[in-house]
């Protein structure tokens, strides 16, 4: 498990860092990705508002800027308070937070009835969905090993057949590729789980199982989640993990690879699918 | 509008690109950001899988791939097909895709019932939603003015008060900021979404009025839509802007300017609220 850090925003973990001179153990901080359930209280009643996976930090903000957001604080007038909820109350869980508005302030709650329930399709997971994906999840085939070469090179492979982005720099990709660095799809998406939809859909219409999935930014829970439901082994992502996407995939048993960038790239999870090339000898 | 461009990914759009070598008006492409309502087919019942704002293309993939995600298709061998829906069929909308699982699948549909309606939250958004964003968003205020030199020098100022992204990598930043270029608070998340929350929701418990908002990434629809429920005028984003988010502005009176790096920017909506600071005589 990911060991909470001096800040909530971040969390301590132990990783392996490998590059062109080999690999080296040591500590490092991921940030911290949690969910957060928000309601709104009006004249005595709670209405869940929302539910968004968050870092730590400033939560009564954030509960507060979701109402403006969703219309349902129209004024800061009408705004009495905001709270952390106690256990059991009106519904909400401890943890979660209640934006108070003034009796006198008229929202339109009909809103609330648009809002999501938590779901790995918004990214949003907490304690009992991750358990549920651990439980539910293919068993990753433990097999597969891949070269740090080979890892090192994904990006820029992925990169090269990128299409739509170089046109307009607003988009996000995903590629699936086997274990000796062969691209087999690349698709590009406004939204980073989008991509990884495409290229795991592609696969499941083709009937190919592949071995690694890579993503062009950030790998937060969802893109782990979701190799995970595909039964990819080997996730490498060119920008950070989130404190949950390593503890997902360190529970479901993926290699989670990544800052692969300029030759190097760091291991969240999953080290025994990773060969380190032999350091080149110079004399 | 914005308007279609060659590829369904891409749309054109005129703007104003502003750098210390004065302004210039020219054509623009950006990605295309649409919603789409993604069913799964079981023994003749629909039933929605979810929806998700994503960039058209490669849509009946994204269709296998989520339900792979929801795990709803466990294994290639239960998927039967993937196909257009007609309008009306079983209460899918025209433009919506059905995953088609064969007789003999056995998925688990008490998933669907976690999966989300369409919000605001999810940053998922349609047609009727931006009609009622523009309906409900509060009047911006149209007397803000902002120097093309305090724009170019926003996201730097923004950086400079970032704390946990120089230990992490892993995170979005949100800023406020006065028309004079004052950087009044900056939160980070693991979600863009959310640190735009957050200092909405600090503007809101402090009373204070944004002339600008800043963010550290792209601005998707979600991010003006947050902007425009706010009340906030001016959005600074340092990467790309979306189709979808380019109409919204536009049509909520908003000033969007994006691509903000190295002393320029772009003007895509609201060009009345940029001055264009004199260019330096130099002989």
């Amino acid at each position: 498990m990911v060991e909470a850090g001096t800040s909530p925003s971040i969390a301590r973990v132990r990783v392996e860092r490998v590059g062109p001179a080999g690999a080296d153990e040591r500590a490092d901080v991921v940030v911290v990705e949690e969910p957060l359930h928000v309601h709104v209280e009006h004249r005595g009643v709670l209405h869940l508002l929302g539910s968004t996976m968050r870092t730590p930090g400033h939560d009564l903000e954030l509960a507060v800027g979701l109402a403006v957001s969703e219309g349902v604080l129209r004024s800061a007038d009408d705004l009495a308070g905001v709270r952390h909820c106690r256990d059991g109350t009106g519904g909400a869980q401890d943890g979660d937070v209640a934006v108070l508005l003034r009796d006198e302030a008229s929202p339109d709650l009909s809103r609330l009835g648009r809002v999501s329930t938590p779901s790995s399709a918004c990214g949003l997971c907490g304690r009992d969905e991750i358990d549920a994906i651990v439980a539910s999840a293919p068993p990753v085939l433990r097999e597969v090993v891949v070269g740090s070469g080979v890892v090192a090179a994904l990006p820029d492979a992925m990169r090269e057949r990128q299409g739509v982005f170089r046109r307009t720099g607003g988009l996000h990709a995903a590629a699936l590729a086997s274990a000796d660095g062969t691209i087999q799809v690349v698709r590009e998406d406004v939204g980073r789980h989008n991509a990884v939809d495409k290229v795991v859909g592609w696969a499941a219409m083709q009937g190919v199982i592949a071995d690694v999935l890579v993503v062009s930014g950030r790998a937060g829970f969802e893109i782990v989640q979701k190799a995970a439901m595909a039964g990819i082994p080997v996730v490498v992502a060119v920008s950070a993990p989130t404190s949950l996407s390593v503890d997902v995939a360190r529970e479901c048993g993926l290699t989670l690879l990544a800052f692969a960038r300029e030759g190097r790239f760091t291991v969240y999870s999953g080290r025994d699918r990773v060969v380190v090339d032999p350091v080149p000898v110079t004399d």
